[in-house]
């Protein structure tokens, strides 16, 4: 996956905002999932589903800047019972300018908002592993 | 309403990015709407009821910068049948930097997430115009 | 230009807030005069030219969604001796979603970061415009 | 230091989108730095120096929600050579929310945008530290 900086993106330091490389990994997520028929988060009715994050980190190498032509890899790292472990390297040509991680938790949102953790279901594991090993060189 | 400005806020030509003066105003409007005792969106079950904006807008006058104390006021233009129009000013001391202009529409949103315009019950016509001639310099 | 809504660009009322549009139109912007050979803001040592802006606006029709595939058309309404005005539609597929105009004004940014409008160069207008002419279907 | 969260901090699950607390985080930090005397960020005509991030990290214990009150606490971890580390907590009331870590680096950046790490000036150490120690309680 690969993405072009935006000028919003960048802060008076003249690079991009450091915040904004967990929405860059995000967005990868999404093209991961979207790759492999899921969904961050999606409606069932009332009911809803999702991803939400419980741990987020990125290390920081070399700035970023407006422009830039950004190509970032997901790697599924792990998949635990309930939860989804990525990592995500973001690279300019050949310099490796960050890498991040950040694991995801399988939730059951219900009527009042409230969020519960559950097993992810046989089928989503699946989807996130099998298709992951048919196309290994996205990992 | 006063609000300091942001490192994150600003973008690399060292001034806040002009989109971020529509999330001042949100947050000036939420403020508003909250001294009123009303909200910007709000649950009622699966029911959903909010004001989504149907247009924005914003001149320019002067940049405003990281660490600038913002003096923002709101103004309320206009009740209409499902609308109500804002005018908000942003000072830096005795500077006027920018004033933009929010039209937001009453909506009902039902349980298949579509929006549907409604004419603003007559209990948040009287929160949004009796309070604010209560309290005159607040407009 | 094409582009899909991503996950943070959605609120809680479950559609793309209001001010990512402005964030949009930039980079339909940038990508506008970047077809031109032209920039946004750049530095020549540490003299700096730019084109922020000084009005914009945006009218709201339907709302956007997570994971919609928004089709922009950037059209240059107008240049004047300092500033460019351009509009902006929004479509997904047939729907017309919003429609937004952005003027920016080109400026000098001296040493002390001060802004000052100064007359658009015949070398960029002429990029701005002649190019446009020559490939019509750009606007 | 305490912020409320703002409509366009949230995202279509209804809860505040998890690169904001990094937002916080750094409104936080410079809120830090500023009551000793100290910013982010700064110009010496054309020289610049900085705090830029190498790396952020945060764990999420619960959502945060629309117009929640926050408190952020942050602590100054370590102080190295040339790099600091502060730790943040966000609690609404008496739940702890999440928990975050970011480490920068002093910089001086160069005429040519180039970025380069320096030992951290006496100066800014005893500010960060000596006042620190001064308020006990802030850390």
């Amino acid at each position: 996956m690969t993405r072009r900086v935006e000028f919003h993106e960048t802060d008076m330091a003249g690079i991009v905002h450091f915040s904004n490389f967990f929405r860059y990994m995000e967005a990868a997520e999404v093209a991961f999932l979207r790759s492999r028929g899921l969904k961050v988060s999606w409606h069932e009715g009332a009911k809803r589903y999702g991803f939400p994050r419980v741990s987020a980190t990125c290390d920081y190498f070399k700035p970023a800047r407006f422009d830039d032509l950004l190509a970032i890899t997901v790697t599924l790292e792990q998949v635990g019972s309930k939860s989804v472990t990525y990592v995500h390297e973001f690279r300019r040509g050949d310099e490796l300018l960050a890498r991040g991680r950040i694991t995801a938790v399988y939730v059951h949102v219900d009527e009042h908002q409230q969020m519960k953790a559950v097993e992810i279901p046989q089928e989503i594991r699946d989807k996130l592993l099998t298709e992951s090993l048919a196309s290994p060189e996205a990992s």
